[in-house]
């Protein structure tokens, strides 16, 4: 089908089911109460960067397997991991009385935090995309003969060099922006609040007997996930094959991607969302893949060449792409000034009163939300407030680390000119937080599609011929990094506040993380370049079905935004003005008809990926909804533990299924859907 | 695949989880207390027989849309349809203040018992079988150009004439042996039970509160059951499509049929029979296509000719059909003798005693368990006692029907000769009672096993050259006939058991049913042979797959045992000794080690039929295993109601199914399994 949704990489994180609803459900924090919470030095062990770098490196090897351009999240895998390597190693210490620190769920976010960080950059360091695009072996299957020339090969040194320079941006970028994003927009990360259930789970204090239950609740669908997952793999042998294919609407939805794909990890975030956020994608789904797209393609011949492949921008892919774009845009900028708007009142006001009012300050009616505050709410919120990074170290760290990237990277990408990264670093801060707020409202990062913009943005501007291939491609992976990292960090962010670990242990494990990726991704990429001289050759074993396809945008891009196809432009500013409208809308007509409109972030998501994740999530949101409906209290008690137990359990099948696919084991059977008249003609030639 | 085990029929009838398991749930009938039980002659009302034709004639339009040669299993349509078109007339007549006798349960089953009996002829009067082997149509296909000659066309009196005297045998076969089968071996009729289950809960009379919830269980399981069903129908476009194909122990096991087919008719009939059931059924599978079948495959071209078709009864499937009958005949035949030792031995205590016990012989200590009865049993065994049918009657019913039949059937089938009809009656009881038992075990009715049986049993005996094929077919009609009816008498008075209707009413509805059925049956099927005039034609639209088949047997059982594949009969005779040394094991080892000795009688199904419901049904005794181990009074009470919900869902789905077929309405889509080679061909050929 279409390739470039599997690119797009699913974040996941660690959080739970935030403020609002919990506030009915028991009490976690209660049971923790026991529980000291140490330092946020305490929290930043050596144990834990140890098994964090054994997992990163193993992680890396993982995802690598460049085979099919699925970058598969491995947060929950890291989160069990990590759980289990530091528990069998406190446990043995213990036995000879050897245990000085206990093992405690802060620390555990600490290791999940920094494997995420590390293996993050196997994704957004473009290893099997934009960085890749650079080599000779792509270049060398270019059809446009003008390009070939221009390569740049990888190779250990300017690769880690590269990475160091651009990764750490994105850090900077968000790390003022996360109490706003955590605890003024309570925003969902989905994936996240799976993995900090899970956390909190392994390290709930004996006793605790509500907590048993739901401890049992998660395993029981943990389990039932993964086996799920297990089955399913079975009958994918090819990517159009299994219950990822499932054509449950028929076959014809199906190809405009209108479908229940059966994933677990779908119907536990969709739990996990609150309602309008489903109710949005799937609108957002209907809105494009059912109206937009089968008219725009209707004009097959007039508004975009007949010839293109499917995954051309000049064809359908790129409305799709910069449509989605602009509508994520409009609504991340309207965000982002109605936060910097807030923060420079908030500001105003405490400057004012003469006091900064550290602790609290939703309880102090800085927030606009006056309902009760739980008091899982208010321990998290104290806790994740106590331990401040200051604005002024953010800011001093943004303008170092660009400026070090600006002074560097025109010696490896000469076409690359310093106003040119200057001003996407004045830009990507933006971008980043657009990122970040899309990732915690439906668990997606379009980390990949802000890439592509960049390629375009930046190819409009320089106008560089074709040297400007390699500028695109680098402008790409400036922006990829950047905006993937921020929505990592935030989501690591809500993990930690949702297991008490202090927002700077979160950051410098975070720091530590993406150095430790910088090194370890860059070598097992070298290792697999040099292993299979054959990468990229089509029909070899490992192929990297991306490189061509970025090699392409980028050819494309040197032409700028004139090579979009036609009204595209046109459409993007109507969606970034709707997007900002909608949300004035949403804030003028008050909280209690704003949950009946839509949100433009969750809606802009499905017109690039398609809406079978949207239905997905919709499945999860009326199971919930069902289950509130006949049983109120339970649905509150169990409903997050469940839906994490969906989630995780997905996730934790990523990790055999990627080992499986090293293997070079592959799965059996082809579950296959053809329509009677196909089926007729393929009988015909099996039996023949 | 084999299309062989589709034309067994199944069977459905309708009791509940008898005494043994039932003791430990709440009672049903304490709920009923309330209302009185009406004498045998006011449960059979006009209005109820009215409605049985009715759904007649409609079913027999359904079952006879002859494409498939399926015979789906009507009894929870029939019940239920009964149901609402009753309660429906009675609620009119009672807004006009009319109604005189109120519709009750027994009266229900009175309408299901009628319209299965009814029903049933189109199955066992071989209209896509045997009966439509012997018309021209088919010879003219045959490849023996020698019997092309031998047909005896269809026609309306013939055909009447014909089902009138061989329906009403199996009947009278029965009768006698009612008590024995219900209440000294407490068989299980599982999809009896469930229809059972369903008229209970219809009529439970308001106020019942734990009634209540498990008629909600079954209101629940049901609707998810009969969606399921709906949801599998459109991906099954063609007969090796869909779920009912899912290879979920893979393709190699598929081949041999093992797999789990999804069904949830069979994972509920699992949860209804006892554990040792399944278990045997598995054992069986295993036994047979695990080994036998892969054993006797490799001496293909020495024991059997490699050339020969997948349903030739000179190849592979000859030793299926008959190793099976072979083990259930001896089960039978142990079983049959073993009752007739116990009635006998009855008999001659109580003439000693010089009284006749007719209320509740269980107590009285005549039955051999002595646990605790509950008051379900209690009741219910009272009730079926109270009204008699005498032996004598059944004994000269018998004795006058065989007797019009051995006069008549010759003038029909001149081939076929007195005697052969006198010694088919003499021994044909022993086999409809093998049938009626092997369906309370396992709810799987091998009438048209049977039938093939006599089909060569008859051939190897009158040895008439090319004109006994006729008497083949006939003869196979007169046993075909004789053991479904008499298996779904049994069913019926099950059903009668549990729902307190007198066997008497169960017994006159049947007959007045199988009356209908005689006329009703070739009428419509007259309609179907008239309008359709390729019927059997290959690739037309309503083909009798069956036709040929029955016929190319009969042809081959011209030539008698001697056309059975090399050591195929010494196998049979081996494997009867063996069920019967089972037996008798089961009965000296006592019943504590006796429940883990296999039935060999549900042994055997699967060599016919294949193991795929064996695995279907240990999946439901798996899951109440399960619950059972969890929550022991929720299973108890629950589980019944869980398993009939989704055995009637599935069984209510076949009628719109059967409408969609006949409308000429097919799935869309097919859902296939390949394997990667053969997907990879597949691929380039739709590419091309």
């Amino acid at each position: 089908m279409n390739p470039e949704s599997e690119e797009t990489e699913k974040k996941g994180g660690s959080q739970s089911r935030s403020g609002e609803d919990e506030s009915n459900g028991p009490s976690v924090e209660r049971i923790f109460e026991g529980q000291g919470v140490p330092s946020w030095r305490r929290q930043l062990t050596f144990r834990a960067f140890a098994v964090s770098f054994a997992l990163s490196v193993m992680l890396a090897f993982m995802k690598l397997n460049l085979t099919t351009g699925i970058n598969p999240s491995l947060n929950v895998s890291a989160g069990l991991l990590g759980f289990f390597f530091v528990k069998t190693w406190t446990k043995v210490l213990e036995k000879f009385g050897l245990l000085r620190v206990p093992f405690t769920r802060q620390e555990n976010t600490v290791i999940q935090t920094c494997v995420v960080a590390s293996s993050g950059i196997t994704f957004s360091g473009g290893f099997g995309s934009y960085l890749f695009a650079m080599s000779e072996r792509v270049a060398n299957q270019s059809t446009d003969p003008q390009s070939a020339y221009v390569y740049k090969n990888p190779s250990l040194p300017w690769m880690i060099g590269y990475l160091f320079v651009v990764s750490f941006l994105g850090l900077f970028a968000v790390v003022p922006l996360r109490k706003i994003m955590i605890i003024d927009f309570k925003l969902m990360y989905p994936s996240g609040t799976a993995t900090a259930h899970l956390i909190n789970s392994f390290h709930t204090p004996e006793g605790a007997k509500l907590a048993k239950k739901q401890v049992k609740a998660l395993g029981k669908f943990f389990s039932f996930s993964f086996l799920w997952g297990f089955f399913q793999w079975f009958y994918r042998a090819e990517d159009d094959c299994g219950f990822a294919r499932f054509p449950t609407l028929g076959l014809k939805a199906l190809q405009y991607r209108f479908y229940f794909d059966f994933s677990a990890t779908h119907v536990g975030v969709g739990m996990i969302c609150p309602y309008i956020t489903n109710i949005s994608v799937l609108l957002g789904g209907i809105l494009s893949w059912g109206l937009m797209w089968p008219l725009i393609e209707t004009r097959k011949g007039q508004w975009y060449p007949a010839d293109v492949s499917n995954t051309s921008m000049r064809g359908l892919q790129g409305y799709k792409v910069f449509i989605a774009i602009a509508m994520i845009l409009g609504d991340g900028i309207y965000n982002f000034f109605k936060a910097l708007g807030r923060t420079l009142s908030g500001l105003y006001h405490q400057l004012r009163d003469g006091e900064m009012s550290h602790v609290l300050p939703i309880a102090n009616g800085s927030s606009p939300d006056n309902h009760q505050v739980s008091y899982d709410d208010q321990r998290r919120t104290q806790l994740f407030l106590k331990d401040q990074i200051p604005t002024w170290f953010a800011v001093v760290g943004y303008v170092t680390i660009a400026t070090i990237s600006i002074a560097t990277l025109p010696y490896m990408f000469p076409q690359l000119k310093r106003y040119h990264i200057l001003v996407i670093y004045l830009f990507a801060s933006t971008l980043g937080f657009c990122n970040a707020y899309g990732c915690g409202l439906t668990d997606w990062s379009l980390a990949s599609a802000y890439g592509k913009l960049a390629i375009f943005v930046i190819g409009a501007w320089a106008n560089a011929s074709h040297g400007g291939i390699l500028a695109n491609l680098a402008a790409c992976g400036v922006i990829t990094n950047l905006v993937s990292t921020a929505s990592d960090l935030t989501q690591d962010f809500k993990t930690g506040y949702l297991t008490l670990a202090s927002p700077r242990s979160v950051f410098v494990s975070q720091v530590i993380g993406t150095a430790m990726g910088c090194v370890i991704s860059p070598c097992v990429f070298w290792l697999f370049y040099k292993a299979f001289k054959d990468l990229e050759l089509p029909g070899k074993e490992y192929v990297v079905p991306y490189g061509i396809v970025y090699r392409s945008m980028a050819e494309l891009g040197v032409e700028g935004f004139t090579s979009l196809p036609k009204h595209c432009l046109t459409l993007c500013c109507g969606f970034l003005v709707a997007a900002m409208i909608i949300n004035g809308f949403r804030d003028l007509v008050g909280k209690k008809w704003a949950r009946f409109i839509p949100l433009p972030m969750a809606m802009a998501i499905p017109f690039y990926i398609g809406p079978s994740f949207a239905i997905d999530m919709c499945v999860g949101s009326l199971i919930l909804f069902i289950w509130e409906k006949t049983d109120k209290a339970k649905a509150d008690t169990f409903g997050p533990a469940v839906a994490s137990g969906l989630i995780c359990g997905d996730g934790l099948w990523t990790l055999p299924s990627s080992i499986l696919t090293l293997a070079g084991v592959n799965p059996p059977i082809c579950m296959k859907f053809l329509s009677r008249a196909t089926n007729k003609r393929l009988d015909a030639f099996l039996g023949s």
